[in-house]
């Protein structure tokens, strides 16, 4: 694993001191953090020392991306796709900021980066359920019955990872079970199967940067938009649509972190207001879409997407248009940032 | 959980003295046995006193069926599903006699019945992946993003058991992997997707006889066909098509039983050598499988399926031919010994 420091960027989205870090130092201080600071870029954000770090305020987004910063959220969690955008790594791993390390059963504390990387750098089957879960795993294998031709697997492109403590609920969960706390340790990584949308948590989120950045965007929500809350499950939908036609695979399990605050439930019905009546009629259309073949690459599927997009959705909200404008902007800030690699 | 005990059968496949019974005597003892002796009807099967239980062996199937005991298979352990048949039980469990009692990491004994019966009697999630596992066990639920229109599932139809110790693996991985055994323990129940496959394990399986018990057909293996020990991969795809189609859920996970005795690799190559050519054709022909509209119950689906195969499979060798007929004996089999009940 130590060849794969200089292939990953942490990805940090903030509005807060990073005292979290300290819980993380032996962790991540190998790897190179990219902060992106919401909210007023007149804060200072203060980094405990000894880390490697980038820090970008909404001052910076603005002169990089120049009016293409229109595409990233304020006030949304959201804005950590510009460290995407920005990163020059094979893989991202994201956290948010009030995510601790967790343990294992064992009492061990659990190396989230490594883990994530294992899921990333090992297959993905999605094209068969296999019962022992993760095939490629140390002491497991591929079941009695699994066909041999599809053994090899796919590339996967996103390792979608658990939290323990606080469970990642909305709102009405919230104010429902406000005491409820995920203490199972469920010791399984598994290829969510094609054609199956899941929520993707931005928690604690790893992917392949080059298999399927682009369409990892967060959308344009938050500040000043009617979709709030809702930023890493449009991601996830999204991606797995991509993911799906590309062939690629898409893992949820281990690592667990340990999620040390629930967020309060009234401002997130607030927020969430709107995508709980969306998510009814978005989630189903997300399912039946059907790319086209001509689109080979993640940037092509997701100005497909974006097309789809505007002409679908519209009807829910004419927020959707916004959106599939902000989608194609992000697809040219992409490109310009990540141009084409030249042939070896 | 007592009201059960008149509700389900438990099948046992058999062609030895039944000694495995006496581990399972605190879990098993309030249930009725249905045992169904393969192999020589003229030896006799040794069961440990104080079940409740019935033995057929092929002298009695052949009497109760008549000719359409020739749907049933002869040497393979396919025979459990004449018990399917002739059971008048809403649930049945069926588990091999070489799996006994596992322990939970906490050394408990797990009740296998109890837990089945729990994961059947709770709906399950085939249209969006619950990140989080079973949300409704006691302790979890539906993750934010769910959406609200999905989460009163569907009803269950199929819960597949996992099993510690010897894994079920395939003669090839068995020679590659003589010492791998399973000791992870996954506390987990999964609703396997809507639109994915999965090897389904015959060894410790329950199921809603109502909802799917039609379509619980092993198939005409064993002894004087070409094809072996794909009994319960059959009975697995061809039980999700029809699950799939019908709106019903598929589980796995949890309960384990522990799984004493690796069989015999050489012999198993031997059974298993067509089925691991055919079945890179049978997966990707049942993927793909659409059933009309028209077809609303299990038993319509399957002669359907029946269909499909005859015109489909015969290319691949003619005993498919003889299968579809087989399925379409099972059929008639099943609407004889289970009749539509009388509306209330």
């Amino acid at each position: 694993m130590a060849l794969m420091k200089d292939e990953v960027d942490i990805v940090i989205p903030t509005i807060r001191t990073l005292d979290f870090l300290e819980s993380w130092r032996p962790f991540f201080q190998p790897y190179h953090l990219i902060i992106v600071q919401d909210g007023d870029p007149s804060k200072t954000i203060k980094v405990p020392e000894g880390f490697d770090y980038d820090l970008y305020n909404r001052d910076d987004i603005n002169r990089i991306l120049g009016p293409k910063a229109s595409c990233i959220s304020y006030k949304e969690s959201a804005c950590r796709c510009f460290g995407f955008l920005i990163s020059k790594k094979k893989y991202i791993y994201t956290i948010d900021d009030d995510c601790f390390v967790a343990k294992d059963p064992s009492g061990k504390e659990i190396d989230a980066v490594e883990q994530h990387i294992q899921n990333l750098i090992t297959p993905s089957t999605p094209f068969f359920f296999n019962t022992l879960y993760d095939p490629y795993r140390e002491g497991a294998d591929f079941v009695r019955g699994y066909p041999f031709s599809m053994r090899s697997g796919v590339p996967t492109a996103v390792s979608h990872g658990l939290w323990l403590n606080i469970p990642d609920y909305d709102a009405p969960t919230q104010l429902v079970k406000p005491r409820e706390r995920s203490t199972r340790y469920v010791d399984a990584v598994i290829t969510i199967p094609k054609g199956t949308l899941y929520p993707m948590c931005g928690m604690n989120l790893a992917f392949d940067r080059e298999l399927i950045g682009a369409a990892m965007y967060f959308g344009l929500l938050g500040d000043g938009q009617p979709f709030k809350r809702y930023d890493d499950m449009l991601a996830g939908w999204l991606s797995k649509v991509v993911c799906d036609h590309l062939g690629l695979g898409v893992k949820t399990g281990l690592p667990y972190i340990w999620h040390s605050k629930a967020s309060d439930p009234f401002v997130n019905l607030k927020k969430e207001f709107n995508g709980l009546f969306w998510q009814e009629e978005l989630i189903p259309f997300f399912q039946s879409v059907v790319l086209p073949k001509e689109c080979t690459t993640a940037q092509q599927c997701y100005l497909e997407l974006a097309k789809l997009v505007k002409e679908n959705l519209a009807s829910i909200d004419p927020y959707f248009i916004r959106l599939a404008d902000a989608m194609v902007t992000w697809i040219e800030a992409w490109d310009e940032f990540n141009p084409p690699k030249p042939a070896a």
